[in-house]
């Protein structure tokens, strides 16, 4: 019989605490939970041990977390644990664990649920001083507190970047419909005389007209000076003669995020403006290029386009990374960013990881330009999932 | 002279500084950021000390800040701390507070930047537990070690929750847009066979037509059964005849969240539904009276909601808080919810102070009911912000 999709997450997960010591880890970030769990609320605390997934949701999501049982889209080991409005979510998950630390008492057997809970993995790069202070408060009042909490770092993030069938399935028809969304954006909807903020209210409308659930991040729509800011915000400028727009917007489709970003002209700009775009668009290539190189590093990927632009002598307006993983968040592993003594960039790419290229050069006083599709790593290269012309193009002042 | 309107908030932070015997305080979430720079991006890092505010901020936020300062946005105190892309903030970070511990050098004389650092706060809410190992570890290497990291519990927070005059008016028009919104959508955009994805994406693109930069949260629609479930998304069900409809929604304006929820019925609904909906109104009333009165306590507020619906047997099927504070951030203090062992509800509401009031009932198969308004207390009483007609209404179906 198949492995229910979540179950190899959930195991995934079990191996991470086998290989450090751990008899179950607390999840508390709201993207892990949902990757886990399937369970899609704004509230909830997760506890995974190698035999079950205890989710912790109050009233507002009880409903919700039991028809994802009754549905079979929840893991089969998932158990639904209410919770009252008065405890609050620290509490609870303290007197639960305390409630699986008892079980080790001296002489009783080990329950269908495994072990007693002795070493408690939690989310460190998640979890805020405070809250952990009040983990432990609450443990030590709930009678267990020599229950170790130990620190991890990132175990659902590393299962996360290499996407299932699924996911790339649902990658893949986010960035066919964001695709669509942007030719369409291109063709009509920026125009000579609009404001930045009005084409970017119609960019969100046509997101949501198109199917997805919401924008993946506030729409960018950076026109003349403004393009130049790599993350500026849509003002009440008018688009007109001579600008370069750049237009940066994804979407959510099913919970997964898609990106996108073109740069136009509008009528007759600086010569230098294109030059720039040919050398952010020759830098996207190069990277394209390299990430479906055979046992690429991260860090290459970005050398490649990092290179390009040096040769152009665009490198020192060139500010930010040249790409990020897609998922369940906008921002996730794998991160193509610059190499540095605290991000050596040293990670392969792998089979399953989707990800941005999206070099830009910024110019100020001139403008800027930023080229951005959407990839998914396979074993053999690299397909591009995005599909909208990136020749430049000027459209009518 | 009048002070900068940023100046004061300094101030105040300032005096939390002397109250708490430390020499800084590292401000990392950016609502907090915002507040007290101006600073609107999406990465930053402040570290505030009795004279001065130094904003890191890497390459894309430079000329952001720059422009801030030039048209005396900022607050005078405010110095720019540029960050290389290869830096990393949590480094320059620990570097910056090095290079002022070193200030502390026998002999050297205090700066007019202030004395030297010794004790730095941070923002134990929001600061994960890698983050502040890595401080840690990373003031080590800056030869720093002995600065020490102290936990302060919402200093910024406080002074938010009383709003100054400035924010008031944003939030007074903030309120006066939704408010138009809200009933243009329930004249023209609720109406029988159109579903709740369509309803949810015209009331989006609404809001950003009256001026709102984005919504303040993820729209709700909820209708029929799914208007049983408190935080339900939008799906593709068809508004139709005996539904009752939650429309949940709200707006940014100049940074500042307002929210509004109204319930309307389709075609004939269960008398039962009208009940409920008179009984929620009536706990509404109640609840906006409570906020009202002199030297009223948090929790006195939320037992006015839920005495009235437990009156009406209805108080279990009310799972969540009776309202929320509103400003930069769509859920911030103060916190009007049930009183509870860690949540005692004992502070008072204060003139400045700017919340909602959304009590609710939610009865699984037949259906729900919310009504929510935004409210600003003043030195004689409440002010409602929100003005959209609160009486039952019917659709046609």
């Amino acid at each position: 019989m198949d492995l229910h999709p979540l179950q190899v997450r959930h195991r995934r997960v079990a191996e991470a605490l086998a290989s450090r010591s751990l008899d179950a880890l607390a999840v508390s970030n709201l993207a892990n939970i949902r990757y886990l769990t399937g369970f899609n609320g704004t509230a909830g605390l997760l506890l995974v041990t190698p035999a079950r997934l205890y989710l912790i949701v109050d009233f507002r999501y009880s409903a919700a977390v039991l028809g994802l049982i009754r549905e079979q889209m929840a893991p089969p080991a998932l158990v639904h644990v209410p919770l009252e409005a008065s405890t609050g979510y620290d509490r609870r998950f303290a007197e639960f664990v305390a409630e699986r630390r008892r079980g080790a008492a001296p002489g009783s057997s080990a329950s269908d649920d495994g072990p007693p809970l002795r070493r408690v993995g939690f989310e460190a790069s998640h979890v805020p001083v405070a809250r952990w202070r009040l983990w432990q408060t609450r443990l030590s009042d709930a009678g267990a507190g020599d229950v170790e909490l130990v620190e991890t770092d990132r175990v659902v993030e590393a299962a996360r970047a290499r996407k299932d069938a699924r996911e790339v399935g649902l990658l893949r028809e986010g960035a066919r419909l964001l695709s669509g969304v942007a030719r369409d954006v291109l063709e009509e909807v920026v125009r000579s005389g609009r404001t930045e903020l009005e084409i970017a209210a119609e960019i969100d409308w046509r997101l949501k007209r198109a199917g997805f659930e919401k924008p993946a991040f506030d729409t960018i729509v950076a026109s003349g000076p403004n393009s130049a800011l790599p993350h500026a915000r849509p003002t009440p400028r008018r688009v007109g003669e001579g600008d370069l727009v750049v237009l940066d917007f994804g979407g959510v489709h099913d919970g997964y995020c898609v990106d996108l970003t073109r740069t136009v002209a509008v009528g007759t700009v600086p010569a230098e403006c294109r030059r720039i775009y040919e050398a952010v668009l020759e830098a996207q290539r190069a990277a394209i290029a390299a990430a479906g190189r055979d046992r690429v590093e991260t860090g290459e990927v970005d050398e490649a386009a990092r290179d390009t632009l040096r040769r152009h002598g665009l490198d020192r307006v060139f500010g930010h990374g040249t790409g990020h993983g897609l998922g369940l968040d906008i921002h996730e592993a794998p991160r193509l960013g610059q190499r540095s003594e605290e991000s050596p960039g040293k990670d392969l790419l792998e089979p399953g990881m989707v990800f941005t290229i999206e070099p830009g050069a910024y110019v100020e006083g001139l403008g800027g330009v930023r080229i951005e599709d959407d990839l998914l790593r396979t074993e053999a290269g690299c397909d591009v999932l995005t599909d909208v012309p990136r020749e430049w193009r000027a459209i009518p002042a």
